[in-house]
């Protein structure tokens, strides 16, 4: 059954291939076009092997120092992790940067919106299909290489004793250094593209739209191509990375749970034994190797669709549909076949299965529900169609401070619907299979990442194809259906962002629970007890560390932009006729500033992650640690619906207001002006902050997971402890 | 012992009056300060008397109900405890709108700085005595009744059985009822005095400010009569109740877990007797009283003082570090005197004192050492004499959207530091004194209230009486000496922010603990266990709960203030003259918007706290209720120092612009109006929000203590699981 993952695996990555060679064929139009979209290209690439560098320094770095702390073996799986991630962002990026201008040319060619949707969406495709073929590959090579071929994963009851004389399963240990690996490339590649993209778009904003007065994209902004490439960097390799990154995470803590669980059985008696460990081991695997193969064939049904509707939305729902009803149908066949061997009493009494072999499906469904509907709270709060923005745009008539005000006042009170949807999630999943429930839920969620990482790259696609549409100088009618295709992509979008922050938070809190097992004796029962002063400590301390990350974060776009505002600002001055449009802007400045910004800014926030848990492990050990993993993922759960709920708000209030349906408002006026003030403080806060939160707390809980073999044992207090 | 209390509350009471009536003596001025302070008291009164007649139809009605679920015993206490916290409250309030007048008549009299911060001082010393003097002989009153004179609070270990037959101690029922009724008034009088102030506040600038380019406190400004009415409903008795309520939340939370801590160590047979249950319960009294006589001479000193020095913010340090010092010095003697008789080695096992007959003192002064840091942090991070808010200052230059996302940024990077200092004082109290050590630091932090609310006091006093000076056209000197109280005044405010968030989050914690306690066995270990679901849903929508709160209470006071801003608007429209100065605006109508929008929007927010942990509890249980105090805990620290310090910077930031001290800067640039933006942006986060915040998380915990005798028993999670 391990195969099916290979299958999936080679399957996802021979379409993705298939549909870059198809893409890149295409003709790319003027070549006015293929000279902007040259320069976004070659700036993209500059940044990315500069961050590479980068963060493979650190990757090195980090993997040293496990080899010579933990293992040899998740040093390298560190580094397999690593590269896949670091692959598909790199493949996703690229294709993005083809495809734009293969869009805006296909929708000069045709004048359809169906034919130029296939295209944007062939070209997000590739970024998908790589998220869950790179991800699912390395999982095989891990697995493979060190679960078989070396044994790690062959634990019976033979191996009990040896098992709890160590302090981690060397599988368990091997897999987080997988899951690490993926982790650091999404928090590099999320922070730094972030970052980036958010500088050159604030700052182009800012001075272009505020103080000039020339519309989003004019080639006579000298900031407009670091704003694309910004997309590409962020929104495309960041996302990927990002979605890869909690796929992963979602499928080890599974597997991970599953061994713990089995080592806590064994330790008390309850008696689980080796093919029943063996099964929950691979009913992820083949749960997510259904879900990727799903999804293939979700995307097949829309690049091969020959009659496309009007409603772009619709197209790319149906695929989303397609994907995540076939797998919640196949996954019932496979939980039925897999653990229909097992008798419901025994599975019940073992693993807390109330639904007998039903209970892991029911369990993935209650995720990929909860996702559903965590998707729709989003766009609920976000989508100018619904009485929150609507009312938000509304105070845009009484100017930039109470926009502000009202956006923050939509944030806070979006928080709990969502929260109230996870809860739920977590009680119902874990009635029906345990802890190891919570964990299915969460890899549910994610099971079709395939098919929604397709359709979220398939916005920024688009919003580079309208802006080189722009800045080429194309037809109106060219631009009304890129401006088509983008509006969709926001609501996708802000869809997209509440599966993300859902799927993140339960797979943050099954690896909290995975590290809860590391350094807990297996036959005590298992608690994070919040009344400790330790624990209590660190659940304070950590609670702050996601406002910690979240304004470090916000600080350095705003600085980052601000040398944007200065640097247009002396174009503007320095050398006449740029507004007038009579000479090119220096367009390779601005995008200097943006990399060296986010190269010099991303560095401090990223390690914070992976630093501070294992800084206060061997200071103040394992029970601080556990509570900063509780305070930082409840308090990042909040920011990130917060600001991603506020900022889609005021971003899409601000194009309510452009429509000019409230009276008084629309383009130039100043309920315009004062919807931009909302926009642009909304965007590092919906672009920056948000995206990366997840990543945060799941790094922290991986990080925590696989030094808790070590701090557990040696630690400051403890030591001082000793003492008396 | 207990006369302490009694003598001190009176001594408080009585310097009180004094007091009250020195100030009410003084000269008044000319004709038209009466007139304008005149209109602010008639406003304030009306509007007190309308809170009041709202906040006591629902304080009868939860007593009632808590007479027929509880006990009759509660539902008086809870009566008592709103009659103190309300007279505390209207008394200060009295007292402020008499002082504010005869502030700038002082100064218009004498030109002399210190003759003039003598007046406010005394003024906000009728505030700070009744806050120490009714919170004390409320709780002497009830602990004489139903304690003593009804038997409640004598259990020796002859009632062991029948104790533990209970779910709960009476008496610890009882005082938890005079804690409620104390949080009730507070809450009212934060949420709804916050929504009128900050409403009248915003409007007033947005029109007067933004539009109209007049400065502040204009007479021609119809808002401004409102605007001062609302710092004295709001700064004065919303914090005077806000901080009476923490000072009784900490005593009771000390009391009830001396009588918790009792129940455990006789039914773990560790022995304590009833001679040391008694001096534990005694403690926390004698050294509040201690800390109010304290306070009684450290005011006296700086009332009674000859040579006052130019720097009112040195003198008014004198009297609190006066206070502070005593207290800790004679809190030193009794916890010796008190603590003495017993062995250290048997204090240490049974209770967990480290320091034997010094542990509780020890604890109360980490308290005293926590809030003085806090309180420092939070002025380093919101004065303009330090760098996080110069920075600030400096991007107004860049506009409003970079003013806001700025000031979003040291809002959140403000975080980690305070928190880091409770983290670090938790440890270190239960360290001293186990868990009643961490009551005993809340309590010592709040140990010299009177001191810090007299100063606290005397800030908003100082204001109203620029404002008077300013609309009786009195002469720039005189404006001169209240702009010098005013800014002085703003800095208190910081750092009586800072503690008043400390002490609500280790009182609220120690509030926690006696929760856990009263529904948990004796003898089985206390646990708030995060990894059971019930327990971890319940953290993450506890964690959504402030934000929910906070989202509703900005949102409410942008609604008001969007009225206000609409009747400005028309009056400056269709009242011709009135910004020649020719006509008088109509202040009546203004003042009834705040008032109307005030009451109707305080209702929903403040029941919050009080129906979400009762209905979750007979809905899911007292484990989720414990999730959901733990979770809005930690969300609502965040959020208070978040809202507090941003709130703080944008304000003193946009004083920084108008001191012209950056290049490009001053009043009237276009700097000015980005900084006017933050400064309104600030205004309900910085004083409706965070101040609320704090009785928000101590009602939860109090309200869920006296429901959780029924609900523990009572619920339908628990029934549903039973059919099974």
């Amino acid at each position: 059954m391990i195969y099916l993952v290979f299958i999936a695996a080679v399957l996802a990555l021979g379409f993705a291939a298939f549909n870059f060679v198809t893409v890149k064929r295409m003709p790319e139009g003027t070549k006015q076009m293929q000279e902007i979209s040259g320069a976004i290209r070659v700036g993209a690439n500059a940044f990315i092997h500069y961050e590479y560098r980068i963060l493979y320094t650190v990757v090195a770095a980090v993997a040293v120092l496990m080899a010579v702390v933990t293992t040899w073996h998740a040093a390298v799986a560190l580094l397999v992790g690593s590269i896949m991630s670091g692959c598909a962002g790199f493949v996703g990026m690229k294709i993005a940067t083809y495809a734009n201008v293969r869009v805006a040319n296909r929708a000069r060619e045709t004048e359809n919106v169906g034919e130029t949707v296939k295209v944007a969406f062939r070209g997000g495709s590739v970024m998908g299909l790589c998220v869950g073929g790179f991800a699912l590959l390395g999982i095989f090579l891990v697995y493979m290489v060190f679960g078989v071929g070396m044994g790690q994963a062959r634990i019976t009851s033979a191996s009990y004793t040896n098992l709890l004389g160590l302090s981690f399963c060397p599988f368990t240990m091997t897999l987080s250094g997988y899951a690490l690996g993926c982790s650091m490339v999404a928090m590099f590649n999320r922070v730094g593209g972030g970052i980036y993209t958010k500088a050159a778009d604030m700052g182009a904003d800012l001075v272009g739209k505020t103080e000039a007065h020339i519309p989003e994209d004019d080639p006579r902004n000298p900031a407009t191509i670091a704003d694309n490439v910004g997309d590409n960097v962020g929104d495309v390799a960041g996302l990927g990375s990002d979605l890869l990154e909690s796929y992963v995470g979602a499928i080890s803590s599974g597997i991970i749970l599953a061994y713990h669980l089995f080592s806590k059985s064994l330790a008390e008696g309850t008696g689980m034994d080796g093919e029943l460990l063996q099964t929950l081991v691979l009913f992820p695997l083949v749960f997510v190797s259904i879900g990727l193969i799903a999804s293939c064939l979700g995307i097949a049904s829309l690049l091969f669709k020959k009659n496309m509707s009007d409603d772009p939305h619709r197209d790319l729902n149906a695929c989303t549909y397609f994907a995540s009803g076939a797998t919640i149908l196949l996954g019932l066949i496979s939980s039925c076949l897999m653990f229909g061997g097992f008798e419901s009493a025994s599975l019940k009494e073992i693993l807390g299965f109330q639904c007998g072999q039903f209970s892991p499906w029911v369990a993935a469904t209650v995720g990929v529900a909860a996702g559903v509907v965590i998707g729709m709270l989003a766009e609920y709060y976000t989508s100018a169609g619904f009485k929150p923005t609507r009312n938000l745009a509304r105070t845009s008539l009484e100017g930039a401070a109470l926009t502000i005000t009202q956006g923050l006042a939509l944030g806070m009170k979006s928080c709990m619907a969502p929260c109230l949807i996870l809860g739920a999630g977590i009680i119902a999943s874990y009635q029906a299979a345990g802890m190891y429930g919570v964990a299915m839920s969460a890899m549910g969620m994610l099971s079709f990442v395939t098919a929604t990482v397709s359709v979220d790259t398939y916005g920024p696609i688009s919003d580079n194809a309208g802006g080189i549409a722009e800045m080429a100088g194309l037809d109106a009618k060219v631009r009304k259906i890129t401006d088509t295709l983008d509006s969709v992509g926001n609501t996708t979008a802000a869809i997209g962002k509440g599966f993300a922050i859902g799927s993140g938070a339960l797979a943050a809190l099954a690896l909290m629970i995975s590290y809860l097992y590391s350094y807990n004796d297996f036959d005590t029962e298992l608690i994070l007890n919040l009344i400790e002063p330790m624990t209590l400590a660190g659940a304070i301390i950590g609670g702050a560390l996601p406002f910690l990350f979240s304004g470090m974060l916000i600080e350095a776009v705003a600085k980052a932009a601000r040398k944007m505002v200065e640097e247009v600002r002396r174009q503007f001055r320095e050398i006449p006729g740029i507004l007038e449009g009579k000479r090119k802007p220096d367009y390779k400045t601005c995008i200097e500033i943006s990399s060296k910004g986010a190269i010099g800014e991303m560095k401090i926030p990223s390690m914070l992650a992976i630093v501070v848990p294992v800084v206060c492990g061997f200071i103040l050990g394992p029970e601080f640690v556990g509570g900063i993993l509780i305070g930082s993922t409840i308090c990042s759960i909040m920011i990130a619906i917060f600001t991603g709920n506020a900022g889609g708000a005021w971003d899409n209030g601000k194009k309510y207001i452009e429509s000019g349906e409230i009276a008084g408002s629309g383009k130039g006026s100043p309920a315009h002006d004062a919807a931009v003030v909302g926009d642009t403080v909304g965007d590092p806060l919906k672009d920056t902050v948000g995206p990366c939160l997840d990543i945060f707390i799941k790094i922290m809980s991986t990080v925590s997971l696989v030094a808790v073999a070590v701090f557990a044992e040696h630690n400051l207090a403890a030591w001082i402890m000793g003492l008396f």
